[in-house]
């Protein structure tokens, strides 16, 4: 059974959300491992009756804290006491919604990096119409790329595709302005041709717009334009929304109750939190899964699944085993 | 009074939709010069019962052509002859729904850059929730730029803002992966110092989530990350309508004529080619809107109007002027 540590602390909500979410995780039969301050998580669990492990940390690091200096000053912080659960091999992955910072730093530090890999790339699942979402990577780790590096994103998109979401053959893209294998800037036409004999379905380059339609399950770009893009997405969506219930409002005879179950449902379905509870940090040798700062109870609940199916299939051996053959 | 040069060749809809908007423009009150095949444009102005100039030119440069070799083997294409009316005063601006690589080429080459343009930059308006749209720029003309060219898209941006959407002092935002002024990459840390210092309203970095929100009305970025950005966050606003209608219809009892409406109300503020038109072409010595290429004849009139706002605003001598200075 997949062992999961959660780092209870340095989340924007607190740490009786967390505890909340993996109530509910443990409560769906999940094993876990509360990592943090034994005085604030303990009391949580008396309350919700829960029987939940705790390892101590006393020390937490804050969301605006450099990370590198944090994680080095901070050993006993939760993110660092975790991740050494993680490569001590006392657990199997690890959930933090803490800094994303200092989880890629503690997570590389501690529980290494596969070979090849300088830097973890953090792929997020993009919600979109067929139910099953789309993997972008990097979503922000690494500002600038080469082309073997897009490669290696594709490798390890394609394995969480295959793996955690049941895609065969999963489809994978690169990010670009056009069709055209001569489209883009100098990393991108170089990368088409390595992508082209790399061991994945590639399908060539997709443009923006494809990125939430049914063209690639897998999105690889740099970390610049794959966090930018992320975020514009998640912002347009927030706005139609409410356009979508000012429009209401101005319909005469629209019930406010039905248009707020209506607005709630799309809501659901295109929050990315909702939708799949965190991102992939990829290229280490465990498994670890970034929650949103702002994560709630049901995020964590759904980050503790991404980091059990994770384990269940495999998918750091494998990761090792198909950057080897990339 | 404004006249503008109006290709009608080479759109994907084919002259008789950009003719019949171009009626809708005359009828508005413009005047127009419509360039193309003669044999095509006049029966349509005579079906329409309208009387508008016609300048003849026998070659049209297709989608899929090379826009470098296109414009250099057909002097006499429609977007050549019409770039050729604006660069000898015939006419005050273009306007082209038509190859947006021709009608660059073309008017880098005969209406000709002002000074410190090595090229010519796209700012497209997007739509948000004020009513007034953002302008994000470059938006795919520019792939990869030095921090001093950001500076110019700043500067170019800020006076399309203030004389064509009547904003006071537009602010303009660094698009980029968080606040600080040191993240990102070295050109946007680099250019950060630079639009301080520079003759706008820097607010400074601003990231994805923000650019449909009420936080710049400028956003600068390179011509890559542009480009994905906007196709991004029009494929999202496509899919969340199409997920609000899939909810209206999993809910008894509602109205699909008002479902339509409302649906139909939150496309046209959201859809970039209704809410404007066009993009504009800055940094050439008189005016330049690109249509979309599948522009409606709605499209064709709010292009016109944009390119006619900017002559009457002086939009080229004062962006000359502000290049200079800064």
């Amino acid at each position: 059974m997949a062992r999961i540590a959660v780092d209870v602390m340095g989340t924007d909500r607190g740490p009786p959300e967390i505890v909340a979410g993996a109530v509910m995780a443990a409560g769906a039969g999940h094993e876990l491992v509360l990592v943090g301050d034994r005085e604030v998580i303990k009391p949580e669990l008396v309350a919700a009756g829960a029987d939940v492990e705790v390892v101590h940390a006393p020390d937490v690091v804050g969301m605006g804290e450099d990370p590198a200096k944090a994680v080095r000053d901070k050993p006993r912080s939760s993110i660092m006491v975790a991740a050494r659960l993680v490569a001590s091999g006392d657990a199997d992955a690890l959930v933090s919604a803490g800094s994303t910072g200092a989880t890629m730093t503690a997570a590389s530090i501690v529980i290494g990096r596969l070979e090849g890999v300088q830097r973890p790339a953090i792929a997020t699942p993009i919600p979109r119409a067929t139910g099953l979402p789309t993997l972008i990577l990097d979503a922000g780790a690494n500002l600038e790329v080469k082309p073997v590096h897009l490669v290696r994103f594709a490798v390890m998109g394609a394995l969480v595709a295959e793996i955690v979401y049941g895609i065969d053959r999963p489809r994978v893209g690169l990010l670009n302005i056009g069709e055209e294998p001569s489209k883009g800037r100098e990393v991108e036409r170089s990368a088409f041709g390595l992508l082209e004999e790399a061991p994945v379905n590639f399908v060539g380059n997709i443009e923006g717009g494809d990125i939430p339609g049914d063209v690639a399950d897998v999105v690889v770009t740099d970390g610049f334009t794959g966090n930018v893009v992320l975020k514009a997405m998640e912002g347009t969506a927030g706005l139609v929304l409410n356009l979508v219930r000012g429009a209401f409002g101005r319909h005469p005879g629209s019930s406010p109750g039905k248009m707020a179950r209506i607005i709630e449902e799309v809501r659901m379905m295109v929050d990315p939190e909702l939708c799949a509870g965190g991102a992939y940090l990829l290229g280490t040798r465990a498994g670890v899964v970034i929650g949103h700062g702002s994560s709630s109870r049901n995020a964590v609940l759904n980050a503790v699944r991404l980091a059990v199916e994770g384990v269940k299939g495999g998918l750091a051996e494998r990761m090792e085993r198909g950057l080897a053959r990339s």
